[in-house]
């Protein structure tokens, strides 16, 4: 018979998300009645805006006709689309061959787990998107793990006693770091002279920094860097992924991209890029052609201008998350340039205390110590929801909590 | 610095159908007027039919709408679809739990080859779809490579001679068994006796079958088996791919599906579905809102009426490349069950041959030898294409050739 994959056999039995999704059904089935509402996965909740809602709606009537129908495009994406993020996001700091589309962050973080192959050694920060670490030991550089920590990978804590950045003179030298801000879940975004640190860092060790900008349309602060281009040097070794998701309400509709830069280069002078132009063109076949349009129409003057009321509508929740976390004197970080506040909240655990703010608020969120050892103690709030539900949520954790 | 990926490094230098895209591309540079038709890649033409545009017009527009949005779902897919898929492909044979939904066949693949790890031995057909054999490289299954082929790999030869279906006896044993019908490239489908003795020598060696039945829908003759489940005991040793891809037009909207089934297990007994669960949630988010109400109605009457339509329309094109093919005396396999026709062609070499049909007919079309060593002195011919065009280079090669 088969072996099973050993990576695989050392993960930890579920994933977050699916795993929060069944604690919130069996409390439902002991509740029928109950009115949960979400601040869990950092799930999408208004509609898309109207200009790029009908341009998803015009590419699929397209698709029925002669002149509107397309197949398979490039895999690395629409060139329209490459060269619109190339000029909106990055003013042409990254070229359009540098840009490749993906249906999402979390797709392209494991096909890159893949392309850098088994003997990758990582460093993630503590907490973080469990991806990086879940993926990494699916493709075997985890090791084996001693209570939660994987013997192969490197854990930079993040917490408030070092303002949410680790100290990198303690950090050993990984082949892979991946860094997110503004972050998922502690909300912290790094500064210009920390994102400096970071590169100066990757290139005295010749690493790679995998950046996770998803979230980089929350920012709202001036001067807080929102890729990790705006640092000088960072295109010989950074990668970034980025999303629409978040941003344009594209949870359900798929779309994101990557960018490797022409400069990154292996040990032996090989760009990664043709690597990744590899990977992308063999085991990917495009992002869909309806979900590029919409993310094409994301990006023109009018799709930019309702991207910023989508934020800004989620970001009052985020605000109102923070106040009432506030007036019940719980530690709360993020929530100002990130759509997830990060809350010190005392109990047994984190599980323990996801299951009594359920049960006393019939408000789901998402234990800390799902993101990582240094996650224990901690709640993550999403700032994803309606702004009625969002608000019945801050009046019961008032009342209940 | 980073070392690259040792597996990568192994792999040729080009997935085959941008290489192919590349040469189209330098063709054209030389010849500005020539009007070149695709018989290549498999590239879908025509327009997605009414019903099922309709319902993905609708799917994007009520993204726009409160009642009709939603954001991240299930990643194993929508229940509708999943129930869909269970009773009108399977019977009700294969449950919803079984079924996952995927944005493609090849995608999937990858996913497959991910979750069984570097340290699987698998078998291919030769010629094969080449993701089979440059996605296990990626993932260290292929070892040395020795004039085209990887030490670690099985390929089972399937030719005119042994009528497409390889002599099991003298097949040493692997862990997985890729396996496509009807195949592509040579559109030849195993018969009910074929997969029978397929399905038992899994069950001897304790091997699982990948089956990749993305053709399905273009089996014509009755009495061929659709699917690796109509074979008694295949669940207990096949996973089974399949695809909207060409049946739908969805090449370019992105939407297949895997079926695990429960019966299926490990050597430890673990059931292999509890494995690709977890791969599904940890790597993917799921295909596309939009593309999963199109596949909905694709499989409701209307939808696969339409499909049945659709599929005839290029099997018409498949039987004039047949004619042409045939009346040129060449030998000319496939085309009845499947839309590729498998030529043998004199000439140096299959690029060779590629670059004289280019050359003298302004036709793009598949040199075999890109589908494995076996494929050499083969042409894949792909009946996706306008009438008028696949007429008009069937014209060219009569006149040319």
């Amino acid at each position: 018979m088969v072996k099973r994959n050993i990576n695989i056999a050392r993960l930890p039995s579920a994933y977050l998300f699916p795993e929060i999704g069944k604690r919130k059904k069996m409390h439902l089935e002991k509740n029928p009645n109950a009115k949960i509402i979400s601040l869990g996965i950092g799930n999408t909740t208004e509609p898309i805006t109207p200009h790029i809602a009908s341009a998803l709606k015009n590419a699929a009537q397209g698709l029925g006709t002669v002149d509107g129908y397309t197949g398979y495009g490039e895999e690395q994406g629409m060139p329209e689309l490459r060269k619109k993020i190339s000029s909106q996001v990055y003013n042409g700091k990254i070229s359009p061959e540098e840009v490749f589309i993906s249906d999402g962050a979390k797709c392209d973080i494991a096909r890159l787990q893949v392309m850098f192959g088994s003997n990758a050694k990582i460093a993630v920060q503590d907490p973080s998107y469990p991806v990086y670490v879940d993926g990494s030991i699916i493709m075997g550089q985890g090791g084996d793990a001693v209570k939660g920590q994987f013997g192969n990978i490197v854990y930079m804590q993040c917490t408030p006693e070092n303002n949410f950045f680790p100290d990198l003179g303690k950090i050993p030298k990984t082949d892979l770091i991946y860094f997110c801000s503004p972050n998922n879940p502690t909300g912290a975004v790094a500064t210009k002279e920390q994102l400096t640190s970071l590169v100066g860092f990757a290139r005295k060790n010749a690493s790679i920094i995998i950046f996770d900008a998803a979230y980089s349309e929350f920012i709202s602060e001036r001067g807080l860097p929102k890729t990790i281009y705006e640092i000088d040097g960072a295109k010989e070794v950074a990668i970034e992924i980025n999303s629409f998701s978040k941003s344009a309400g594209f949870t359900g509709v798929r779309l994101g991209w990557s960018v490797v830069p022409n400069e990154l280069k292996y040990a032996d002078g090989y760009p990664v890029r043709s690597d990744w132009n590899r990977i992308v063109t063999t085991l990917f076949n495009g992002a869909s052609n309806i979900a590029q349009h919409g993310g094409i129409a994301a990006l023109d003057d009018k799709g930019l201008k309702e991207i910023k009321s989508l934020v800004s509508y989620y970001m009052e929740n985020a605000s109102m998350i923070r106040s009432a976390l506030e007036s019940l004197g719980i530690e709360a970080y993020g929530g100002i340039n990130a759509p997830y506040i990060w809350a010190r909240m005392t109990g047994k655990n984190s599980w323990d205390t996801f299951e009594r703010i359920l049960d006393k608020c019939n408000v789901v969120t998402t234990p800390g110590s799902g993101f990582g050892p240094a996650g224990e103690g901690f709640i993550r709030f999403s700032a994803f929801g309606h702004h009625a539900d969002v608000r019945e949520a801050c009046d019961r954790m008032k009342r209940n909590l």
